[in-house]
């Protein structure tokens, strides 16, 4: 085998996803998923820590993204929101709803990838609240608007990949910031 | 030493968070903190799981009481949301801020007791989604309605602990929520 194949974290990733399904997350190995991808074992772990991780192993990108999208300061906390949000929603093209609403089976059948999938976003709030409070605004409305995006985001998120919704991110994001600013 | 004394929770937590500060939280035993309470180990684990717990033992209660504040079905998702809030004031008086503030500052300086924190608030808006459901309310308004209720009373507590701030909670709660509405 060789030492290093490309595209192994998405066949790794693909693998994991169809045995988390078929057997349950709690009864899959590592070896039964290299295996499925046609790996070794060393080769899964040079990408991913541990299987829980072939799961989040986005998140370092997915947090990139959404900082990145920041513009620099002397902009509204709203407008700072705004962009962060259709910095997101670039992630999550129609290439990637079935392996979304895939990965969200998996995590709502066990207690502790929810608790991780919850703290993720959490800890994706204390980063934005950080970035927006490096930009000068104050810790109270950056606090507010970092924790809105990650709101909107949230629930745009599990609107997208409910069954039957085939519009695109922008489009369902853009309706739950209008449903928030209208509760509000 | 007799087998049940009153008060011995809150003086367990009171010896906790003693040693917590002048130890660290890594550096304090469960046997450190029984003994400056004055009761034993096994008293200490009647009323706790581990040491951790000492900082964490009123979630329950503390999620009882948003949920308790929450009227009946027929109400619209903000009133709802004005009620939790009004709620979870009446938990936080003057005669709790001193403590506020000695437990943030130990969990301000552990990572693994802050991702609690985080998640605790997390598990909270869970079910306060779960609640507004319950009562009728579409998925996205209830989870709209959950995050920003906790969104405000994170951002609330944050403010009311700072150093220097002494409005009661409920006003620096009122604040937060009339800058949320501003914002958006």
């Amino acid at each position: 085998m060789a030492r290093w194949q490309a595209g192994a974290p998405d066949r790794l990733k693909e693998a994991a996803l169809t045995l988390f399904q078929t057997r349950g997350y709690d009864g899959t190995t590592v070896a039964e998923i290299a295996a499925a991808a046609g790996v070794t074992e060393r080769t899964f772990f040079r990408h991913f820590a541990d299987k829980r991780e072939v799961l989040f192993a986005d998140q370092n990108s997915f947090e990139g993204v959404f900082l990145a999208a920041l513009p620099p300061s002397g902009t509204s906390p709203m407008r700072l929101v705004a962009a962060v949000l259709d910095g997101a929603a670039t992630l999550f093209g129609e290439d990637r709803r079935a392996w979304s609403r895939a990965r969200q089976s998996i995590i709502a059948a066990n207690a502790a990838l929810q608790e991780r999938e919850l703290l993720k976003l959490s800890l994706l709030a204390v980063s934005l609240t950080r970035a927006l409070t490096e930009r000068g605004i104050d810790p109270i409305s950056a606090a507010l608007a970092a924790e809105t995006a990650v709101t909107v985001f949230r629930t745009a998120f599990a609107a997208w990949i409910a069954d039957g919704e085939d519009r695109p991110f922008a489009e369902v994001q853009a309706e739950v910031l209008r449903r928030l600013q209208a509760l509000l």
